[in-house]
């Protein structure tokens, strides 16, 4: 099944738009990936969808049945670029970790998209495929069905986690960037001894608050999970 | 220091506004979590929270710099709100376990207000508290002061992560979220094992896919802490 294949195909044409454009469905998500992008998922609308693709916004509901119907195909797209070139090496924790950080940086690379790509299921080819690949790594660990679709579920969910709360910070303002990176130093730096004892004895360490916790959170979850077998 | 103590003292006036309400900052941060509940982050403005407080709006910007501090200030009230009752039982791995959920319990109950809560660090006093009870129970476990930071990062991120993508879901639609619920039967119920050999051995568990992950993750990251020690 290909992205809006559930839009009988009688009613999509491949004759130019106004604009000379020919339509399909991987141009229509390519155009929303950069609106997205650029405007943040709040402000996407069809009818601007259609002004980026010099078509009539009547156009793009020949290829999706409605926005909802084009936002997953998106979602369901990133999915399936993330997972390019991956291989499985026979090393199960090893590949669960490879997979787990591509669906992270993929929603990274798309902090707007990312809005809703880490919520929804898109039920689609490429997400298909992707669970597909990381339970039959669980399964492989040794791992029965119902405790293999579990540890799936931790990791991916944490993996997509640790990418919108990154994501979320992306999506700041440049000063409020500045702003929290610097708070580790500025607003925890210099707590009295007396009233923050623990805070004041790592108060060298605090920035390393700053950045992501998505590695070392998959690492301890797979070394959890290498000693569960 | 209180929430809007930045604000010096004699800017802030005791007297009631045109409709007989006393001001304070309290009153503020309460009003504005009312409105972001019922309308979301995106919607927020001073304007409607002057309205709201039947003041005009300029009369916050006495008890608050900007939007920025406003916001950052309710969410270090929920944080505040998210750890009464919290105790130390002399059990580290079971206090962080619940010093965690309660983080992630707090976003859940305000989805619209995690947008911006579960990204930001607010540098005030209740999350001063909560990180230096936290990294203190790492401290207690036996971990060295950067391992200690690392560890605190990893679990506060993690259940965070989760509590963005959970509350996330809350944010949808109620028709989208029941076809997400769903999707785990209805787009993987059924697929060919040829194709998806892994999906179609583990399509009775499956649903299991649906609602949170936090906790599995959660137990996961403390077993492998404890491992660590």
């Amino acid at each position: 099944m290909t992205e809006g294949a559930r839009v009988p195909a009688e009613r999509k044409r491949r004759r130019p738009t106004s604009s000379g454009v020919v339509l399909s469905a991987d141009l229509i998500v390519d155009t929303a990936r950069q609106l997205i992008d650029a405007q943040g998922a709040q402000a996407f609308t069809v009818r601007k969808l259609g002004a980026a693709l010099g078509a009539d916004p009547s156009a793009v509901y020949r290829y999706f049945r409605n926005t909802e119907d084009l936002l997953l195909a998106l979602a369901d797209r990133l999915i399936g670029e993330s997972m390019v070139g991956f291989t499985r090496t026979g090393d199960w924790a090893c590949d669960l970790r490879d997979l787990c950080l591509r669906a992270y940086r993929s929603a990274l690379r798309h902090p707007q998209i990312a809005v809703f790509s880490t919520v929804r299921v898109t039920g689609r080819p490429h997400e298909r495929r992707a669970v597909d690949t990381g339970i039959g790594l669980l399964l492989e660990a040794g791992f029965d069905e119902a405790t293999a679709v579990r540890h799936y579920h931790t990791l991916i969910d944490t993996a997509l986690g640790h990418a919108a709360v990154d994501a979320g910070f992306l999506r700041l303002a440049p000063a409020q960037r500045t702003a929290d990176e610097q708070a580790w130093h500025a607003a925890y730096g210099d707590l009295p001894a007396e009233e923050f004892p623990s805070v004041h004895r790592v108060r060298e360490q605090l920035p390393l608050m700053a950045g992501s916790a998505v590695e070392p959170a998959l690492d301890l979850l797979i070394a959890a999970l290498r000693a569960a077998r």
